[in-house]
């Protein structure tokens, strides 16, 4: 009897070709609509699914390949007598390779102009049916999803009559893979139409963007993926110059892209470790990045400087004079370009705009976190003065800006900030006062006419105490410990303005 | 013409009831399997598919619905007038509701003795095929996948003689949701068993085990969610008092469980914004306790404290004059727990034993950073003493105690150690100086004497320089650097022994 292959795909590259050799193998091959059309056109024999069901194609191909002499086909195991034998009773012939891809849902949900109704016309029924039953009877038969795995079965098949069961499991697998990943594409889709949120089943899928040497450390396996549906950010950045990216260079790259957003004017974010060791703005990039390289000229070796506007020679020269790991700006001026690529370690990135509204995740053994991402500033309305002193412009303009920074600063963070730039930055601490004390450390003279800015309220008056020592002016933070009035009380007495903000940005 | 519906479900919870009601409205009710038995054993009207399909249930009920009578009828669009001629045309009958749910392939996977035959049997073929068909349509059909919503769609019919397009809608992305699942399921088991890791296309699904006030902060709204195979950690702790777990308790949580795993002996564990604020082993928990408490009694205030022995009421006595959010031990005294209990605010958590492979996630815009877990130690056959000096017994003991801790303190991190208890944690700084300087102004007349664990290498002799300063009197670090002569240098000139490990622990 012959071998027989039912072959129906969205996604037509290949496919001829690989027909092509099936039908010259003796396979006799199943079709269905476009697949059927474009096989005969291209001189393959080729039998029409409802030829074979004895069924029309009805419901506008809705239902075609849904039949028992089709799922019969898939799923009877051969070596069972009781199977083989209802085959025959029934009339239905086994088939042995599927090769199905989906409607293209992913495609159709990505236009613009996409309504609800074409979303759903284009989830597919009939070939996850399919697949999902091949796939199932892998011990049988060879399941195809994926264009590239056309030419390794025609070689097996040449090879050994039929495929690997090892090649057949791994298929099926892949299958599943498919399958799981488009109705996760649906799931998703539907939950955001239906307006759900933290649904009580949660389903991710990503594509692998890049396999990487390791992950955080030499000793981790690692891989970089991108959402499936559409990526942005640093997933989207288009690298320009230099080695691959490495996992950390990944995880710090988006924390400088993720602080730079928060930014209208020009502006330079020096990053490490996913903290930053220097921020500032001002009216050109080139000053931006002088100013945030002044805050901590140490710790940016090595690191990773993100800008906000098109990169110009001036400040590529200024970056070509120290060691970096990577720079990010939206576009390069052609010189600037020049000047950096003579550096062979630097990567340089151009960084891609577009947003997607996403969850952020943290994983903990077992299971994971989910929540929105941390996307608010500050509400105006909220801001109040809580000292007899109110901060001056020039002040309010510098918590503003710090205010900015302590956010994408590792709890517990205090900044200080003085004409638009970070002059100290304390990060990651488990009290509140160590941070306090390493910025004003870190500022030096530069503390004096300063202000601060801290992610979280202060349960004790010591922080305020400390920034008075250091001649800070003015301070911005959340406020709303059952301590709060120590903390006015020790501001009012050293004659420093502070804002609450009613807003909390912990970040771990 | 009377409705339909097919029911055909693994799970039996309500179905009885739910298919009583439907008759007593009048629906024809369709069934196979031990559905139908079920359903005509108490009495209600039932059709077998088979009778409507004309084709017999074949391949030991692996083709049973798989049939365009069944698929055609959940498919129709009613107020397409062709659609509405084919199905007369070819005697199908539209169906309206579909409760079906799958074959349990999670439950089986679980069983410790599961076979690769078993799990693949156990993947449903007709019921995805149904479920995902009748989700498609689902402005004529309503599909249940979930036992808790029979009642609601009952009440419908009821009320208005149909379901609400809403509630259909609602339900098709439940629907979706379950057979999302259900194949991300089935693709991580193929993944495992043909030895596939970082493969092209990842799934990962979910489910939730709390709703949350909020996340990290109060803006953010959050959820916690479980694996969906098989949770383990934080994730199965069972809480024995106190109010529910926030977001960054749980974060927190997770992070002093694993770094108390790191330890076989007696341990105890503080954590404070994810960072250890003392750690201290001992030969029972209370000698652990207090010593990790006097590494930093200060910061402990409002922290969680995670012990690896059965916690005890001299211990619970010690816990109870301190501020605490979180309280773990694998098990407790009764008298222990009721000197804890009277505090209304500490949570109580039992850990759970487990464990589950499972990647490290870490979410970046637009995509995943995907890795294994850091879940190496030391090689000791790496270990090399780089100086003239090498480490005495005690010396060596504790560093390996610090090395385990300091691989869960966020980088640059540093940990100084001296007999069995951390004397100073420095974390999450930008440079590696700083850390080192933090640890030491903590440690104060105890860094006389202790060893020093860095997570990464010294790009500087500082951080020796420093420890000399301090008296501190080895040192356990990777090595690695291009100047690691001049650490060397620098610690054969004060005298002090270094270990290289090879072997790095980052963690962001």
């Amino acid at each position: 009897m012959s071998k027989r292959a039912l072959i129906s795909v969205s996604k037509k590259d290949g496919i001829v070709d690989f027909a092509k050799k099936l039908d010259e193998m003796g396979y006799e091959i199943l079709s269905t609509g476009g697949t059927y059309r474009l096989l005969k056109d291209m001189g393959i024999n080729a039998v029409k699914v409802s030829d074979v069901t004895g069924f029309p194609e009805i419901l506008d191909g809705r239902v075609k390949t849904l039949h028992p002499k089709i799922h019969g086909g898939l799923l009877a195991i051969r070596d069972d007598e009781n199977h083989r034998r209802q085959l025959e009773e029934n009339g239905i012939k086994p088939i042995d390779i599927v090769a199905v891809n989906l409607y293209p849902f992913k495609e159709t949900i990505l236009k613009d102009d996409v309504t609800l109704e074409d979303a759903i016309e284009n989830i597919d029924i009939g070939g996850p049916s399919m697949i999902r039953a091949a796939a199932k009877n892998y011990r049988y038969v060879t399941v195809l999803v994926d264009p590239d795995d056309y030419d390794k079965v025609v070689e097996e098949i040449k090879e050994y009559g039929n495929t690997k069961e090892e090649t057949r499991f791994y298929l099926a697998m892949k299958a599943f893979g498919h399958t799981a990943s488009y109705d996760s594409l649906i799931y998703n889709y539907l939950l955001d139409k239906n307006g759900v949120e933290f649904p009580d089943t949660i389903t991710f899928s990503f594509e692998k963007s890049q396999d990487m040497r390791y992950g955080e450390n030499p000793h981790q396996k690692a891989a970089f993926y991108k959402n499936s549906l559409k990526s942005f950010g640093i997933s989207e950045c288009v690298k320009l110059h230099g080695k691959e990216l490495s996992f950390n260079n990944i995880n710090d790259a988006n924390a400088a892209i993720e602080l730079l957003k928060e930014f209208d004017e020009p502006a330079a974010v020096a990053v490490k470790h996913t903290n930053p060791c220097g921020v500032a703005v001002a009216d050109n990039i080139y000053d931006a990045f002088k100013k945030a390289y002044e805050c901590d000229p140490v710790s940016i070796f090595g690191g990773i400087v993100a800008f906000n506007r098109k990169l110009d020679a001036n400040t590529a020269l200024e970056l070509s004079k120290i060691f970096l790991e990577i720079i990010i700006a939206p576009d390069f001026e052609e010189e600037a370009l020049a000047i950096l690529e003579k550096k062979k370690n630097v990567r340089i990135l151009k960084l891609s705009d577009g947003y997607v509204k996403e969850y952020d995740l943290k994983k903990v053994e077992g299971g994971i976190l989910v929540q929105e991402k941390d996307e608010v500033d500050l509400y105006d309305d909220k801001l109040t003065v809580v000292t007899k002193n109110a901060p001056s412009e020039r002040e309010l303009k510098d918590l503003r800006f710090a205010w900015k920074v302590v956010k994408h600063v590792k709890s517990n963070a205090i900044v200080l900030a003085k004409d638009g730039m970070t002059v100290g930055i304390g990060a990651g601490q488990v009290n509140r006062i160590w941070p306090t004390e390493q910025s004003i450390r870190q500022a030096g003279e530069k503390a004096r006419g300063s202000v601060l800015a801290s992610d979280a309220f202060f349960p004790f008056p010591d922080v305020v105490e400390e920034a008075s020592k250091a001649g800070i002016t003015s301070i911005i933070q959340p406020g709303g410990s059952i301590n709060d009035d120590a903390s006015i009380d020790a501001a009012d007495k050293a004659g420093i303005s502070m804002i609450f903000t009613g807003i909390r940005h912990f970040k771990h």
